[in-house]
């Protein structure tokens, strides 16, 4: 999506130059990793972009000439033989139009310093331009997310047969990343596979800790398709579960599908977090610390942030995780996450393929 | 290694108290993720932690609270309910005795802003401190890189039988990740596995391109042990290898020897990278582009840079990667990586245990 669609990009590099606009700059220095392959298709590390009034340079090493000749599309490479902060002063000393150098927000200290040290015109810091611009997803965009999601579901129906007693849950996360592999896709983050009082870390890295028979699993995961994210979780409780658990699960499933009522254009973005915690808090049982879902895209973590504080509505062509949980330390933890794509009447949700029940022909089959 | 060692987390924060003194600042807010593991033991996300000239405090939010509290020791874990700045801006109120606030040079102009916003004393940023001290590793943090490297040797012969054509680069990558997973560990970065002319790009990611029965195979992968890298590229020739291939082969691993005799305690970084070098120009191959190898431990890429614009001169207790290269656009990249650590007479290679030659018997086996 991002490499091969020239006119998306431009379409973007237009929105950016408007946001730069509003705060009176005319040229932004890209630095973040996901914003320079937002600006420039261009996948690699270690690379600068910068946007000037008319055109749109890549600043990379001979590691990535190669790679960049091949990704980007009406963007100017520039090879750097010394540091990227050096080979962008050169640069800029060549655009005489520019009068003043912005930066974004997520720029290190020390880049800004050697920036700043260097180049003539000032050098001031922007808000977060590109983000807000990644904030609003296009179509192209939407369908990398839609394919992410369906391998996701694929991957993970690829592993039932390995979820029985005895597995440890490093050994679960292996085989689950090995089918996305095997499916031409990558991890849009580390996966996350917790058995039993685990779950209730939200974040628990998979550990030797095996598979008991009667054991609660939480698999957290996504798939990266060109460049973009899905992220899934889904919950369990292997055999017959109790009666407890299925309290729980249905309290989280009505949370979300609370929250998931509220998503459209327009909405306060609160209100879908407290529509949520609403649910929860009613039920008796104790409500999540984080927040109920962000933004994905180029980077798993971006902007909106659904969650108390958060200021702002949603618009259409967003797309957010909904992910209420309940987390009992020493017990339990069950969290429910789906992708949704907010539209101008209501939303999508994109992880359709993956039913909330796509564990449980497993936890039939081998534990029952 | 990090997380139950206290008196080694305490001979770090004195020798960051240490480095701080010099720069005249007595508290550090210490933002970047592997240094708040550095500092506290603490190896979650979206937390910082605060150096006092007292104390250590984790800062973290109901996430990681129940992490936190089974990894830190000798810190005091403070739970956030709002942002990690508002919650450091509280704190250091409390901190009566701090007259100026010190950040790393790692820290964003967001963040940064966010703590001069509310902070009531001066905040100012001071150099790599921390890197400087994590540069030096401590006999626990040796011992995690060897293992690392072991497990590295184990799972790259655990693969062997699955290198025959028809396989892709995606596919082989997965089935290496799998069985680093096996063995209880993840991966320090993302495996990189190249055949034929993708092996020209130093940071390929693996394609769908499949195995042929004449081809060169580059396999650059990692493994994390107990929070620590390891590094490791080996290549092979599918078959019988061409004149040209042993040749460019002899090159680099005698460019790679002639740059670990160099190392040891003392000498000029520069050196050891021109040493690498020098056999290659003189061989009449194309000279690599990348820097000859990089430091090792927490991440994957740190200090120090052994490249031609190094300054200094390496220390005992360093670990850093030598990996010179051949890279030809259209037809082969042969890269071999070995992991040495800096001693006081000379060096050690971590990664012995992983032989250049270990793909060979696989080329025996299948292709001959």
């Amino acid at each position: 999506m991002v490499q091969k669609n020239s006119r998306s990009i431009k379409t973007r590099v237009q929105a950016i130059r408007h946001g730069l606009a509003k705060q009176n700059a005319s040229c932004l220095v890209v630095i973040k990793p996901a914003n320079v392959t937002y600006t420039t298709g261009f996948t690699g590390d270690d690379s600068w972009a910068l946007i000037s009034g008319r055109s749109v340079y890549l600043l990379t090493d001979s590691r990535y000439t190669e790679q960049a000749e091949a990704e980007c599309i009406d963007c100017k490479i520039i090879r750097c033989s010394r540091t990227l902060a050096e080979t962008l002063t050169k640069l800029t000393k060549r655009l005489r139009s520019v009068r003043r150098i912005a930066v974004e927000d997520s720029t290190t200290l020390a880049s800004f310093r050697a920036l700043k040290k260097n180049i003539a015109v000032p050098v001031t810091s922007v808000g977060d331009v590109v983000e807000t611009v990644r904030g609003t997803k296009d179509a192209g965009e939407v369908e990398a997310i839609d394919i992410a999601a369906s391998m996701a579901a694929k991957a993970i129906k690829r592993i039932l047969r390995h979820i029985k007693p005895g597995i440890s849950e490093n050994e679960l996360a292996g085989v689950l990343d090995f089918q996305i592999r095997k499916l031409g896709a990558v991890n849009s983050f580390d996966t996350i596979v917790a058995f039993g009082p685990n779950g209730s870390q939200p974040h628990h890295r998979p550990s030797t800790r095996k598979l008991r028979r009667k054991d609660t699993v939480l698999i957290d995961f996504g798939v990266k398709y060109k460049g973009y994210c899905c992220d899934i979780t889904r919950c369990f409780e292997v055999g017959r579960p109790t009666v407890f658990y299925k309290k729980v699960y249905d309290v989280v499933e009505r949370a979300q599908a609370a929250a998931i009522k509220m998503v459209k254009d327009g909405v306060d973005i609160v209100q879908v977090d407290a529509a949520a915690r609403q649910v929860i808090r009613e039920s008796g049982l104790p409500v999540y610390g984080h927040g109920t879902g962000h933004g994905l895209g180029l980077e798993v973590h971006e902007l909106p942030v659904v969650k108390p504080q958060s200021k702002g509505k949603l618009k259409a062509g967003q797309v957010v995780t909904i992910e209420p949980a309940v987390y009992i330390p020493g017990k339990l933890g069950l969290r429910i996450e789906d992708d949704v794509l907010v539209t101008k009447t209501s939303c999508e949700v994109l992880t359709c393929n993956c039913p909330h029940s796509i564990l449980l022909p497993c936890s039939k089959q081998r534990f029952s």
